[in-house]
């Protein structure tokens, strides 16, 4: 089986110089969510047509199993499909999908395709409450498809019909090559319509097979940006059904967005308005609170998000204690009961067991033992303004308030730095060190007063 | 008028090692939410029936004025009623409630029992627009009820019946006894159905009340985390509600989640997305900013909480300013026009009136006075590794930025401290205090050069 | 054309302090909404209608071009119309509007103007799904108005009629005076009621033409907090709608506020939960991250805002990068390519093109050149109590960690200041300057022991 994709259409209604296809739901393109439904169905070819314009989709989502078809001018879909034939054997049946009908889904396609077998046409049709604007299924008394009606061409009676095309369809390539060979475009837009094909294959005696999809948002297309959220919306309304089928508890599936993969052991339980990129697995009995953004990230069993965080390609253990106003980035490795406090920044850092770093901190480029505890204010000085260096702490260090580790620098295992110390040298091991000046009271001193 | 609870159900759909009623529906167990109900009725006595792995249930919700009857195997709702006979005294009421249909109204209880009496059996039945699935209520032209007829067994006239079960109902300690004592379980389960009462009732000529609750959310049940997860935004929605009749202003009623009590002065108003837990009030005109977490916290009249605030087990008094960004916890409290500011955190401190902690800083074990200043970068050393010291600050003192106070320290009245300071000794009244080095330049110096 | 505004209710069911049309829809009291429409209509006068207790709604929103009418006691809306007719001029025509029906549209009333002319009533009428409730328009055969039947007094007939009364209309004031001084009190209610001039009208052969809004949310009135926030949720979504037409892409055209005016660009996308305040513009291709709050600011083309940011009163250039959990106060003016990092507070300064302050930082009331690296915990120490005073940074400066700027100080040219500085002193261009203490480390010394 082959797949085509149509994705040559501007889209003048989105109103923005991306091309309609590469229009995003959840973070990744229109046609990228389509080519994966293609990919999932194991397609022997898939052939993107595209437009005018349409280099930018070609350069953003290339890849070796795929085919390019141009399409200039572009004069309808049946026009554009037949860009596409050359690409495909002239064998076996080809699926034709849309690049801006991206919530298509792969069980959908596969009832489809294997419906439809290798000889008959196979059509995705779908029943909606209100069918106006598209085209209707006619059916003959025995059930059998006839042709499809447009909206404007409709009689009352066909009017009534709620089954409505989807555009989507399966047919065998030699077929499709014949018919579309010979549809006209003898119509007010001047255009060739794939549609014109169901009559042909009336006519010649072609079986016509018709599915529905899982859900009606499977066969919804984008033009604009109302319908881009729209669907945007549902896709995540789709997610979140999964997530709490899984056993996830969400405080409130319409507040949850996932733009990407995400994992949850049991009992996982995620508070409001959280957001979610990339690919990110929460372990056993995880708490996510509320309004946190979580970007490919591992975070082990029973560790605790507390709302406001901000978690970035992070590796996180069990038991951790995270945020509120927490910051991970990448190439931070979190240990096993790790806290990592309010306004809090680790950056490409380790930090092993039982390490804390509770208050207004920056660790970056550090490596961090077991049990040290990182004092308030606390920040690794890993920038000479041109080079970066890293930072050791070694076990069960005590880094004082306001301390400044000008890296590179070692603090050995069991050391204190004392509060506001400037660490320019090592530090010793289970010795206090310290860089401080003197305290002097001044007792003669005036307070300033309110300038004139 | 006593009350069973029925509460052994598993509830496998939830996916979840927590038994079913003790999932949460606003931060506490389903369950919490009938005893409460329960409770409100002043029930002589309350017999919860669990079932199999319900030790936990038991163990968590555990009370004084709780019987528990263990049911198993499990056979059925008649037969989980049954469990909980011994429990009772044999004159009186008992009303049937559930565990998994959390928010059931008081109002509509006392109406069921009030309808009830001392020798009717009151039903607790609603009108659904969609009665599918549901045992439909069937009256005589008379409009007493005779049966409930299950979905399955309904004929098409009865299956266009909307009034259904709800399984609530109230009736004589005696007459249960007598009816669950023969009851059978010949149907496709096997089970025993509490149900299969109403016939029995009708036979004997006890006359059968219903009553139809305030709101149809108070009969819904929970078996799966989809429904959980409605039921959480219902009773949202009806707290919402009740907190915009009672005057305070909402800005999103669909982005306000309430975990306990909140209580509120006149002219409160509540921008988006804000979460409250436990038990908070919220003084006359306070005004709550965006996406702000607030917990177990009592906000004095006039006083606004910008975006991102964080508030724990806090007491703050009028006419404060605090946040965005401000984060307080258990045992903060806050005078009268006291500002905290963005990134500042304040854990078990007194801040007195009119002082100031706009930026930065680590307030933690301090007692704080009058008119003070805590500048930014300012941290309290309130912890040697060990032991926690508490710092104290007298009336208007000037704490200059970046300055750490090793506890236990105290910093005179009207004293100064300089930036940078580090605070290891008391600090006089009226003077100022620095520990600083001199200033330095070098003028031979070099820049760090890229390594290569 | 004038427009009399009634604005007298008091509005008990608001349950506050705050006079009814003062009550805010998108941050704007109700009434301001409706004085925005009478303006741009370029009334030649406004006439607001005001109550008991009323004098702060005329302290709040007057203006040089209105004119106030008191009404009291207040005996109806015929008799509040009243008071208005000696601020107007006996010729041309009156429009009719409410205080409390805030979200009224200017085309809507441009067209029911227009269709009413100089000699006929024009009245906007509204067809509703569900009318029970208001007054009901009844029309004669040949479709003319024949009357207003209010819902209580309307056969089944009349109570089947969609098509309902506003209460908003245009008249000649001459007609206006005229019937204005016939209508009776005859009522339940006691009250002169301006729906009965449309009964006087017929009866005079003056012709009443009809004109229906473009949204019904342009007609609802406002009597308690819950109608506050449907209008609300209406208005903003009516206001994402125009984004999103404008080809903003909003992720969730549910959790996006605009209390102001909001500008953008081309293919701007703003992410779930942002408020936007006052007037705020977005360059093109801007996007802004979850939960930020937005007031008063311009962002440059290309510029991304991370989430959690709050910024307020700001000038923004050409691709910055801000947050996440970036705030910036009133009288930040940042040039291009600018970074501002996590827990970064930036007032009333300018940071020159290709700056960065990255991490955890107050600046305030600083002057920073070009390509200046501002470290981590860096603090402007612009305030001594009474005072504040500038701290001067110049171009490729490199401030390290930890330092304080005891303001007024002066950062030459290419200068570094070393990690911790207390910087009192102007530093030298070029040169290191630092202010530090000899790192010393203390072998004997003993850890602090747990305290008994």
């Amino acid at each position: 089986m082959e797949v085509v994709i149509l994705a040559a259409g501007q889209g003048k209604r989105m109103r923005s110089v991306l091309p309609k296809v590469l229009q995003p739901i959840a973070g990744k393109p229109m046609l990228a969510h389509v080519l994966a439904a293609a990919r999932a169905l194991e397609a022997s070819r898939i052939c993107v047509v595209y437009g005018h314009g349409g280099e930018v989709v070609r350069e953003r989502l290339d890849a070796t199993d795929l085919a390019w078809a141009r399409q200039e001018p572009q004069l309808g879909t049946g026009h554009a499909v037949q860009q596409a034939l050359p690409h495909l054997s002239s064998q076996g049946m080809a699926l034709v999908l849309y690049g801006d009908v991206p919530l298509i889904g792969v069980a959908t396609l596969q009832r489809l395709v294997g419906a439809a077998g290798v000889a008959s046409l196979g059509l995705l049709t779908v029943t909606l409450d209100n069918p106006t604007g598209y085209g209707r299924i006619v059916r003959d008394e025995a059930g059998r498809v006839l042709r499809i009606v447009e909206d404007k061409d409709a009689t009352d009676a066909q009017r009534a019909i709620r089954e409505v095309n989807t555009g989507i369809l399966v047919a065998p390539v030699e077929c499709l090559r014949n018919w579309l060979g010979r549809i006209g475009n003898d119509n007010a837009q001047g255009e060739y319509y794939l549609t014109d094909i169901i009559g042909m294959a009336v006519a010649e005696g072609v079986e016509i097979v018709t599915v529905q999809p899982d859900a009606v948002a499977e066969t919804l297309g984008v033009n604009s940006k109302p319908q881009l959220a729209e669907l945007e919306r549902l896709h995540q309304s789709m997610i979140a059904r999964r997530l709490m089928d899984d056993g996830v508890t969400l405080i409130d599936p319409a507040r949850i967005d996932v733009r990407g993969e995400l994992r949850c052991g049991r009992d996982v339980e995620i508070d409001i308005n959280c957001v979610f990129e990339g690919s990110v697995v929460l372990g056993d009995g995880v708490r996510i609170g509320a309004n946190c953004v979580i970007r490919d990230t591992v975070i082990g069993a029973g560790t605790r998000v507390a709302p406001f965080s901000h978690l970035d390609n992070t590796l996180m253990g069990e038991d951790c204690i995270i945020g509120p106003y927490a910051r991970t980035r990448p190439g931070t490795r979190l240990g096993k009961d790790v806290h990592v406090g309010n306004f809090v920044e680790i950056k490409n850092s380790t930090v092993a067991d039982h390490s804390k770093a509770n208050h207004l901190a920056y660790v970056g480029d550090a490596d961090i033992g077991q049990r040290v505890n990182i004092g308030a204010g606390t920040i690794t000085c890993n920038y000479d303004g041109v080079n970066k260096y890293r930072t050791v702490i070694e076990d069960d260090v005590f880094i004082g308030s306001d301390t400044q580790l000008v890296a590179p620098v070692r603090v050995g295992r069991g050391a204190t730095l004392g509060a506001g110390t400037t660490l320019t040298k090592d530090a010793p091991a289970e010795q206090l060190t310290v860089s401080r000046a003197k305290q002097l009271s001044i007792a003669g001193w005036k307070k300033p007063v309110k300038n004139k």
